[in-house]
């Protein structure tokens, strides 16, 4: 039996193996995947992102008991650890976060260190996320830290992507400088039982108006209509709500993860987002674009390897020294390795 | 006369124009890097990086000031702007940032919207400063926000890194989480008026302690000595220091940005770092690190292109289709679209 047969059979420790296995980029794991393709595509994966201090490892705790007690999901956590890029080493490892979940075999928790490229890491998240997928867990939520371009890579990855907030982490604007407020299907406050909630709120609040600034009326848990503006001069909106699109207005959650409470209503937001998906047709358009990047990573690390195979070190080293004595300028060195291949 | 030329010569217009072009990544931006390349080599390129609300752009504001003030240096800074990735928008422009130094000639600034790749960001940035460096400006300061794989290409730019901090954003440990630690050559602590400044000073030498366990005892001005473990043993510290490597820790320098105290010495430290960087021959590495990055990310690119040009958009598709249904894996379909080039 193949690794990935064991994997479809629900082979825990074969699991184990084989996500060390990818994250290590190995011809067994890559066998694995190819093998374990036809079988992805299930899952609800589910981003969850948000600044240093926000409090995003409890709350993610928090909602897979969610999911464990109240709905029986199966359940896999990929948590991209904000270690070192350069040492490798996790500061929070994964026994810290298996006190609640543990034991339960329907809980799989994976910490990755966010060393090496990020293209790299972003691939190897896809990766990840796609074993979990294919062993049949029901939602697979992807835990990054930070503000930039993981975020991006996340939302890209994810089909609903929270970013969670929290209050006194700085002034308001802040939250627009992080420029994560488009990449959310959902916003989440937590810790809200600190002072300065409703400002975070609020500030939140006023982003998304200026972000969708008509759509607001028509807003209705979460989803709204969007009125195409030509024929709509003039006439009351609910006239129009039966030939409209329907858009997605994030929502804003407040929550307590150390106490667990809006944990039901956040999940509810998920759910909500997830039928929003399937009816609207995002579903369908966020799965292209998520395997059309996957696509071309893995021909630009294609391409890469033929490069390196086929041009000789010595002609690399000797290119490279002229650039480093500013003989050769970068693009022309490019170029003279490229002829090569 | 080229672009280049006119740079060459000092034309500020000149530079604001090609600055554009080669952020629009134009053929004619190319062509005038490849001309300015031999020019380059010459400008101290100090990256600075820290969480939102830490207060770095007024900082590097007030060190442009001193830089122009005190020692008549020719300052360019590149602000990667922490816009949305999605929209582009920049929330700061220009005009706040020149208030202070508005009408120097020997001042520019220039804001970059982190829209697009990664890859390309970093890129875009790496062609803004050799354009600066070849137009004879001494420091090159870039600025970037967050925590993450930005601030890792930021310390494979620059020279000299610089890590700001400031009490109050969170927990001590959301320092470490942030895992920035390694790439700082010097941390700064700003809004030291601020409550709680002893505790990130505190968190932060501890921090050091940890990553420089013995180096610690001989630390100077920031700069210690690496002792060769075994013939050590036993043997006074002051016996080795002729015949150690000596090497680096980074100095904590306390600042209040909007005062401008602590500037001066922060200036100092920079400095003292660049001189320890071309007496440890760490300079020569940097620069061959760098380099060796920016040839990598060419070739990448220039193998994308080709690939995009030779594969014809119909079997493209096709191939894309067969994932999107997972009959084909991903991996499978790279391998099938390559076969065509």
């Amino acid at each position: 039996m193949t690794s990935a047969q064991a994997i479809l059979n629900g082979d825990r420790l074969a699991l184990a193996r084989l996500l060390t296995q990818v994250e290590n980029d190995s011809s067994v794991g890559r066998e694995a995947l190819i093998e374990l393709f036809p079988h992805t595509g299930k899952a609800h994966l589910i981003g969850v992102t948000g600044a240093p201090g926000t409090g995003k490892s409890s709350l993610v705790n928090q909602l897979a008991l969610h999911y464990r007690k109240v709905e029986n999901k199966k359940i896999a956590i990929v948590a991209i650890d904000p270690s070192s890029p350069f040492t490798g080493g996790a500061v929070l490892g994964d026994r810290v976060r298996m006190r609640d979940l543990a034991g339960d075999a329907n809980v799989f928790i994976r910490s990755m260190a966010s060393r090496g490229s990020l293209g790299g890491l972003a691939q190897t998240t896809a990766n990840l996320v796609q074993v979990f997928d294919a062993a049949g867990f029901d939602l697979v939520i992807i835990e990054t830290v930070g503000a930039g371009q993981s975020e991006v890579d996340v939302a890209r990855l994810a089909h609903t992507t929270l970013v969670v907030e929290a209050p006194g982490l700085g002034d308001d604007i802040q939250a627009i400088k992080a420029g994560i407020l488009e990449i959310a299907d959902i916003l989440v406050v937590n810790k809200a039982d600190r002072p300065g909630v409703e400002n975070t709120e609020k500030a939140l609040k006023s982003m998304l108006d200026l972000a969708h600034p008509t759509e607001r009326i028509f807003q209705h848990h979460g989803t709204a209509m969007r009125i195409n503006s030509a024929p709509t001069q003039g006439k009351p909106a609910s006239a129009q709500k039966t030939s409209a699109t329907p858009i997605w207005i994030p929502p804003i959650q407040r929550t307590i993860s150390t106490e667990g409470s809006g944990i039901d209503k956040l999940a509810d937001c998920i759910a909500k987002h997830a039928a929003h998906l399937r009816s609207s047709g995002d579903w369908v358009l966020r799965e292209r674009t998520r395997l059309e990047v996957e696509l071309a990573a893995l021909i630009r690390e294609s391409l890469m390897k033929r490069f390196s195979e086929n041009v000789s070190p010595n002609l690399y080293e000797a290119t490279l020294q002229k650039v480093i004595q500013r003989n050769t300028s970068p693009w022309e060195a490019a170029q003279i390795l490229l002829k090569e291949m």
